[in-house]
């Protein structure tokens, strides 16, 4: 057993043993339904290894994590021209805020508060049927995670569509000052499915990679975005991947990471690894409970921060 | 001449010829008296080597950069209870924001903001007459910046004592939900002056060479924190070190940084080098705006961003 | 010629001599397609004299003032149990802010603000289906306007149904607190509509005479609330009646009133009569400017302000 | 016994006998010194008459309610430019809220919000040296309450100037967008002795009768200000007399009024008579709990509301 499966097993026992483990989010009824006890995580590091431990291998909503690869779509097809849509600083308010739209003309403030995401998505969107650009989307994470099953969960996306009053006031909100181009419902439809796109740690950890190496999967050398990109997406991740809780995450774990309600955060060592942990219960902030803490615990033992080797 | 500094003389030559300068801060008056053509550099790697360009030797006020240093200061003295008088998490706002005071209680968001620093500063001065700690922070920034010429700007501390109205707004703010324990204008009198400290660009990045090396000077082999909280450090700084800012930083230059309203940036490349800029000019968040493309220039063309090399 | 009646005429002239005359809303496309020269009066007095001049008998769409009515109706349906649902307190806030809902966990500040306005539809429309609860309020406005020609402006209810994405995102955020026990679509559907409804200035202040007059109109006999009620409801419409204008509308005209974004404003002499006015032209806080400087010009002449007689 | 002696003495009674009296203000540490149990009330009409009740003779603190009379003293120095520096509309925030501010550059949204007090007296100090300023305002109540006794507590002056860091920290804010002509301190001086003025309810209703007659002591003859001035104040006291509570006071007594945190409330009502109550309980916006519900029952008994009679 490798030096880094060994330390991702005593992670997983670790975790297993606490008690603490957050609140399962029950503002999408579908998502309350899942096993407040699951925890799995998936390391791959440059060269390709794998280590895993728990339930790395069940799917889960991954949420707000598909906001990273959304961006990243978005950024291909618009480049630059995206940043006129959507800010690049923290917000310092909840992940769901609608005070901050309002002092700023319905500019949202990044990418990964719901309202950056929904100007991000309306980007893909345009030009398309809404299917054809969820297609887009979900083709997108088959690919980068390599495996044609992943798919979206049509009970979470249901579920979401019934039930997501707030994002419907975000999106009519930001359409009242004109920051949608297409119809407020199919952005929304868009939007709700591809944050119940399901992956397993592993599918997860194998679809961040290209973020991990200027790009790059190093394993197939196929190219997904240019080097700078992806830095800056890092850059976005580290500051604003974690709502208001981002400060916290960057001073505890000291890696750019992004985290979804349904308990998964996607977290990048640049030069080193791709890392997916999922453990339902959130902090108060909308976050992983147990996910943050193992991989605080996983980057001290490896010296894995960016903040100092 | 060494490649460092190489690109350093052309980074020089290329800021020189920029007619795009920022505005020089005129909220302290005898800020504005600078000579706004001024732009310094330094630049020190692990084994000490230095490249400067421009006005690297000339005095400016660090401003806001000594709250890097004040926090150091802190954390020596009292440890993580620290983090119960100020938070970590960036605050969206304006570095002179008071209304996030009034949303939370008097309780800042982080170090960096001017109310933060002033609870800092709070702690710093505990214990002690005003003199004494203001003292002792002057003495710690000679130690770091190894020149005990190193002084307080008595016109610059003298102006802002006079027209600091903001800072004296927030600090009654603060004292008002009982948040600083010292009388307000000792608490005031202290910051205000270690906000006039003047140092160069050579002894600002000889003063934050710890940072980058896991808390230890590597030349000195003194050790000035542990290397976990020299992460932390710089993980606050990249998170919260420009103001409303730091995203735009994060994302353009991909180093930890701490600015000031005198023009200077404090940046750290975590595990190479130590970097300080000055130019007076200023963006409208407040931060050097040739400073940032200087550093943008220099972390693109060595490839030190933390966000994938 | 009574008066009165002069005095209303020399206001019109007077009026019509004016070549400031505010902006036409334009949020509303069918609203923009109003003559903005139009100007016209009414007020009634306690015997039932009628003082008109200019348009007074050309419809324009009430908007906002339908929702002094419909206030009217939901607390005869529900008596004061209705200030579990909506406050009483001026915003400080535009009409259409989403900020305090946010603050205060969507529970809107007053009746007169669009979101209070839904809370209250939401009233009227449960136990109803909407075409139900629509036919209750306008039967309510022909039996107070005595007039059973009074209708809806089916164009202008259409062109807020398509492009009111700002009360869209007010119910939908309401909703997703649970202020709503109706589906948003519902409540808004019949918002839209009763906003939509047209009458003349004449309709108008005969439909507002109860409000004069201790809850009863005193030709008819006819009582429609108790004394005190009508007595709150003007007090509601003195410090809320013009959004973020409320106070300028106080100290300078010294009535009750309610504006509307069509031009339109219902004031409340109280004792005295019930005077409408209306002029399309709006000042920046969206209320009637030419009806308020009408206003203030009849209530100096007549000695009318409720705040010294 | 006069019909008027007789309701004022029951109400009295039935004051003192209610168990619920809200919360003494203690941030004020002198102010927390009072008798919880206290109540006075008087009440003076049109001809003189007076109808006195409890502690009606008690001189209390009174606090903002000083904010009335520093306003009329203002309006005659200044006239109408007093409202470049000063709004009239309701702040819908707490009476020390300093977001506001920020939102509008400093400019206080209404005089008797403690920020705008603060641009009020800013103005009476102008010119004068701060005792000459705190002269002319002690003079101008003695001769308004017509007793040469009215005097400034000294002790509560003084503990507001150890204390009112909330105060000093608006002052500051205020200073900070220049909008105030003179020294911070020497404001603040003046504003926490005029707070500190202490009058009984008699002679609070007395100084109060220029408000209810058009601006003219109707006993003396003595013209105070123009009707129309007269008229605006009423107005401003009711849109913004009792802070976020000023809807509620509206709603529910119907008079135009002012409180103070001593628990002092001066009542107009305009034509009629005025009126000063005193309980130092607080409701939750800092208002008299006791006076508020005594002014609801007096006005409800004798049909004073400005809203129908």
């Amino acid at each position: 057993m490798s030096d880094l499966q060994e330390i991702v097993s005593e992670i997983v026992d670790a975790m297993r043993a606490r008690e603490d483990r957050g609140e399962v989010a029950t503002y999408i009824p579908e998502l309350a339904r899942v096993d407040p006890g699951a925890f799995g995580i998936a390391v791959i590091d440059r060269e390709g290894n794998v280590a895993v431990g728990g339930d790395a291998d069940t799917p889960f909503s991954i949420q707000s994590i598909s906001k990273v690869f959304t961006l990243t779509l978005a950024l291909g097809k618009v480049g630059d021209r995206l940043w006129s849509r959507v800010g690049r600083e923290p917000s310092g308010s909840p992940f769901n805020s609608i005070v901050q739209l309002e002092r700023e003309q319905g500019l949202p403030r990044n990418p990964f508060i719901n309202a950056g995401a929904l100007a991000v998505t309306d980007v893909i969107v345009s030009g398309h049927q809404p299917r054809e650009a969820l297609g887009e989307i979900l083709r997108f994470m088959q690919f980068l995670g390599q495996d044609g099953a992943i798919a979206i969960d049509q009970a979470v996306a249901a579920s979401e569509q019934r039930t997501g009053f707030r994002n419907r006031a975000l999106a009519n909100y930001m359409k009242s000052f004109d920051r949608l181009d297409n119809a407020v419902d199919f952005v929304l439809g868009v939007y709700f499915h591809h944050c119940a796109i399901a992956m397993s740690c592993r599918q997860l950890a194998t679809a961040g990679r290209f973020l991990a190496h200027l790009g790059r999967n190093p394993e197939t050398g196929l190219s997904v975005v240019q080097p700078d990109r992806a830095r800056r997406i890092n850059a976005l991740m580290l500051t604003c991947g974690h709502y208001d809780g981002s400060g916290e995450f960057a001073f505890r774990v000291g890696l750019p990471g992004k985290s979804g309600v349904g308990g998964g955060i996607l977290a990048i060592a640049p030069g080193k690894a791709s890392i997916a942990v999922w453990s339902p219960g959130l902090d108060p902030s909308g976050n992983s409970h147990l996910g943050r803490i193992a991989l605080e615990e996983l980057t001290r033992r490896l010296g894995w921060s960016i903040f100092g080797m």
